[in-house]
């Protein structure tokens, strides 16, 4: 549809995600013949628009280069709450290949409301937002998910009706463990919005060799609920939730809630047994509406991937 | 200390919720010996405050009678919206034996938000409210705990702090599964006021032998969040989550969230397979914020016995 009888190759380029191996075996299954070399016609070069990216930081873990696609360290991430510059990059308002806008809306109340808190940012951390936030101006909408906080912006409409966009009509969405592309209806779910409860482990990571420290091992982390509710307990076990120990809550803002729209930074100091070697810690954490995570992703699997809240678990060696 | 030197018997029958053997096998153990006939002082009736209660509705399962506190059918709950007069019972403003009065807060954000729906009813159902409810005032703050909902209100307090009652300090809050009686620190959680996510499953009931009609058993139930969620999906199981079915949302209110403060009531018809004979039905409900609820009580588990919002699950006989 996009190459319209052309060659598909310049739409590949362009979205480099899709070049990798397990695409080509895919497409290898669907190959009805070769063309004959005095058949190909040359197309136009329709250039490469992420010539001009900026020079992102070394501690990124690239997932994907066009476009730029990329992981920070769990370790970092728990380090401050000032976010770092040029660090992460999302779908924005730029025109795709096809020349569709990205879009996203929010409830108007979420918009007009004194406590939404919603901003259209043009400074990060007192300079101009950098272009992979969104540059010169970026709609940030605290306590719901970064989909609907639109980069690039260069549009409002006030409207009763929800974005007709794909990504707010077909995309964002939860569903039913057992619903697949097969018999999904995209309508009868909401567009995501206002977020679940959620905590991670950032330190050790999975697999680490920790050190334990005169019977104990040290752990840090973040947790974060949407719509503004504050994280009022972070609850951590190693023996597979036989015995629970609640996190120190480090750094926290200062709003109470429904505006409470930052991380919390949370720290642990847990005994191990001298006999084990190994160890599996298991983090969950509490909203001020006492919502808290599901134990397992199987029953909160969905097919579009997405709001996967279930508890952390990483599993550690021990050197003792 | 009640009694102050005299006998507690009338304090024992003023409360009548503790006048069971468990207590008297408790306090069996407790016994230093027994009063001689004659130094025996007769002391004042102090009455029966409950002398002037109502006569209750026949389909009330009384758990106490002095004070009245009884559970309603959950068939009887999934049949409107409309909650009949005379049918709950909640500690209130009268004052208990200490003559110490029922009290509690909620966020000056709840009480004066636009969106926030709190009220003073002075009726219910279109007649004056009845004094089970709370008459001649109760006020009514949606989303919120019922403990927060006061009822026989004799004043207002604007003030930026909490209530200092036993009930808002040192009740009705949650703790880490791990936390008991002899670690706890109240001031460590926060007063309960939004509730999370819930759903039960009122028909059929725990032990209960189903017809299976053509093959389906149909169920039926009820979910609700706090805060003014709304439920969009609530997903059953029948293989301990192998399988998740989608219930039809038969009655909801058609407020938008966050201002969404009724019960969904939900139905459903599932399949089951023809060798089965019994069978274990598990329920779980989804919020407009994409929470869910925690598989087991286990995890949840706190020693107040408050929020367990853990799947609701029912095992059935299945005739067939």
């Amino acid at each position: 549809m996009i190459a319209a009888g052309s060659s598909v190759e310049p739409f590949w380029v362009l979205y480099g995600i899709h070049v990798n191996d397990h695409v080509f075996e895919v497409l290898e299954t669907l190959r009805i013949g070769n063309l004959s070399k005095s058949d190909i016609v040359n197309v136009a070069d329709v250039g490469d628009p992420y010539a001009k990216d900026p020079i992102r930081h070394s501690a990124l873990k690239p997932a994907n280069m066009k476009p730029f696609n990329a992981e920070i360290s769990p370790a970092l991430l728990c380090e401050s709450f000032i976010t770092p510059k040029n660090r992460f990059q999302f779908e924005g308002l730029d025109l795709d290949v096809t020349a569709t806008q990205y879009a996203a809306s929010i409830p108007i109340w979420k918009a007009v409301d004194r406590r939404g808190d919603v901003i259209l940012a043009y400074e990060m951390n007192g300079v101009p937002i950098p272009p992979d936030h969104g540059y010169p101006i970026r709609v940030v909408v605290p306590g719901v998910a970064g989909a609907r906080n639109v980069k690039w912006l260069g549009k409002i409409v006030v409207s009763e009706k929800e974005s007709t966009s794909h990504w707010q009509q077909n995309d964002y969405k939860g569903f039913s463990p057992s619903i697949d592309y097969d018999n999904v209806d995209f309508s009868k779910a909401p567009s995501i919005q206002e977020l679940p409860v959620i905590s991670a482990i950032c330190k050790p990571l999975e697999g680490e060799v920790v050190k334990v420290e005169n019977g104990y091992i040290n752990l840090k982390g973040y947790a974060w609920s949407g719509g503004g509710q504050q994280i009022i307990r972070v609850d951590l076990t190693l023996d597979e939730g036989k015995t629970w120990h609640i996190a120190s809550l480090d750094a926290q803002d200062t709003a109470l809630p429904p505006q409470h729209w930052a991380w919390t930074l949370w720290s642990a100091k847990l005994p191990v047994a001298p006999e084990f070697k190994e160890v599996e810690i298991w983090c969950k954490a509490v909203d001020s509406c006492y919502n808290t995570q599901p134990e397992r992703f199987e029953n909160i699997w969905n097919f579009r991937g997405v709001l996967s809240n279930a508890y952390h678990r990483v599993k550690i060696k021990l050197n003792q």
